[in-house]
């Protein structure tokens, strides 16, 4: 975070240029985000090789000009074939019908349950009700990150602005959703997420930009090892803010959008009670880096200790052993919060030693932090997750009936 | 399973020439397998890169001549440095100088918390007490099998006689545990498994025995994900049964021990109430049909969805798109028992259908069975595993305190 030149915002995806809305009815939901011009975009969707209706028909309208998205929650519209297909398109052709669109100027998105047809007429007066919400302002994207919920327990939204080295100041804005079905595939985007600018990207830029933002955040974040068949992020760049080309102020807030998104989404993961970062430094590589901490954030045995709030850091040291990252157990050190339990591969946290203690302590707090040092090179990552408590067995053994 | 030549016997790890016993003290417990003469051995180990202090000791003395195994529970004696090497070794002293043996002529395993000092003073206790129960019968290999269990709720125990195609009877016995902490990785073994066998084996052949039978077994068994830092199979072969060499009899009875044991652990994984067996079928690789078939049986959604009796069946179609595995998703069918949910690609569990009724009422058993047709190939892969319940998260969040 460039402190004096970044500053957040309250105006979510509505930054200039772009108007939202949307809206709940219990478990169905529609979002609309819509701009004002043509603007650019960049697409990302999940490694899955079963990729939902809706992520086919965006991929192949994400290269050219879009004017905006339209998401449903309640059903995937994930492994319904043609049909499946048919539907996604006629869900942006009645949204083009009320705004006076062409559907292939609309990317589609969709959340919920996989492998169910969807309701066209409920999906018809819910577009029909959406769009009268469009509006350019805060709230009305906040209704658009509340109607993309699933088990979600809040919505996720974060803007900032930012002020360019050539002096124009731009706005980056983000909603996004996701609780379960939440492990990301390196390269590729796991989560729905909408993020909008007025910041003009050039075209060879703005896949890079949105790439490296989504290496770092929503690839980085694990809340049960399922990747997705849906997921999704969209970069929407519609240049309002008359600069000719971006900086490293426009990537690092990028970079700071997305990962304060992906922070929510680990926060509310299912049945969350508290969230995790574990932080991999001095690894041999980035890989090593990323692999070892994604490895400890999403080991249900690490998770389901913070959980308990039981200090058995033996699991940790076992996630980093099968991670595949290289490096020699015996010069690890480990931290939970800021206790030391192992320096340099000597082990502080015997049974009863203050150490343990300590960490117990540290993990009564509701934001768990999880340090390991390899000393095997000078590559570091930060993995985001959640712990595993009954209630994501419960929330997960009855989401579909 | 060739059912003539084969049957299942009682002896346990006691077949001919082998003696054990053990004991266990409320958490605690030590299982001691003897041979009465010198016999090969075959050893794998975890592919953890934490390897606990038994198993580097171990790995030195598997290439000779050994005369049996010790191991305890209540204790992994890892990440225990240099001083759990010097505990691992003083294991093998105490029973050595119980039974005069050298030290070197003894394996030695350990299972339980990670990242604590070895009692060894209870650890001699043990000893003096687990000899005293040496002997050849199945009582003595169940006590063994019950010394060695952590959260497991029973003991596990497999023994088969089986004919040669040379005329000469063959026994192989096995005992193991596992409950949690059970992922393996291929090409090494996952879990604490002892083997006998009667029969001579050549040099040559033993540890490729072994590794293909641990391949479709231990190595197909999925738990939580989480591979551990003391798994280790050991193969004992004393040639008392007059056998020159081995055939597919022998390797065949081999497999089947192994895999009856992996099952074994699969139904009682931490917290199970069913068991889940997936079957792969017409993969691109042999790899394919094992990662979609380790895909599906790992999936904390699928899992959850399972112990909910919920036929989410979309959970599987998107393990298996995630698993890496190619294939084209128009072309799978899926089953949930003998019921057919999705054929060649067409979805006929909709909503409210028959098919989802009745794939429902499949879920109500203790045993579920998941078949998937890739049609992609003629590989097929047999994963093993069990339901995610409440009782998972309850264990594995008061595990070390």
């Amino acid at each position: 975070m460039i402190e004096n030149e970044m500053k957040e915002t309250d105006s979510g995806v509505c930054v200039q240029g772009f108007r939202a809305g949307g809206l709940k009815d219990k478990k169905n939901g529609i979002a609309v985000i819509l701009s004002d011009k043509e603007v650019d975009c960049a697409l990302m969707i999940t490694a899955n090789r079963v990729k939902a209706a809706p992520l086919l028909v965006s991929a192949e309208r994400a290269a050219g000009k879009v004017r905006g998205i339209v998401a449903n929650s309640g059903n995937a519209n994930a492994y319904t074939g043609e049909e499946g297909i048919k539907d996604a398109r006629q869900m942006c052709e009645l949204v083009g019908g009320e705004l006076g669109l062409k559907a292939e100027e609309l990317i589609v998105a969709s959340t919920g349950v996989i492998g169910r047809r969807m309701d066209m007429n409920a999906i018809e007066r819910g577009v029909k009700e959406a769009v009268k919400t469009l509006d350019n302002s805060g709230e009305a994207s906040l209704k658009a990150a509340e109607a993309i919920m699933t088990t979600d327990t809040e919505p996720k939204m974060v803007s900032v602005s930012v002020t360019l080295n050539t002096g124009e100041e731009v706005e980056i804005g983000g909603i996004c959703k996701g609780a379960g079905m939440v492990a990301p595939e390196l390269n590729h985007a796991t989560m729905l997420c909408f993020l909008t600018t007025n910041a003009h990207i050039p075209k060879e830029k703005i896949k890079q930009v949105l790439k490296r933002a989504v290496y770092q955040s929503f690839n980085m974040t694990v809340i049960d090892g399922d990747t997705s068949t849906n997921d999704m992020v969209v970069l929407l760049a519609n240049g309002l803010a008359g600069n000719n080309d971006i900086d490293e102020h426009f990537t690092e807030a990028l970079n700071y959008v997305t990962r304060e998104l992906a922070m929510r989404i680990a926060r509310d993961g299912e049945g969350a009670t508290k969230s995790i970062e574990v932080v991999v430094k001095n690894a041999k590589s980035e890989m090593d880096a990323r692999r070892a901490a994604r490895a400890v954030v999403g080991s249900n045995l690490v998770k389901t200790a913070i959980f308990g709030e039981d200090p058995n850091w033996g699991r940790i040291i076992s996630a980093l052993g099968y991670s595949g990252a290289e490096f020699d157990p015996e010069k690890v050190s480990l931290f939970i919060g800021e206790v030391c339990l192992v320096r340099d591969g000597k082990v502080l946290a015997y049974s009863d030693t203050e150490e343990l203690k300590a960490a117990k302590k540290a993990l009564a707090s509701k934001e768990i932090k999880i340090s390991a040092d390899l000393n095997a090179g000078k590559y570091s990552a930060t993995a985001y997750g959640c712990d595993m408590s009954l209630d994501y067995v419960r929330i997960n053994a009855e989401y579909s009936t």
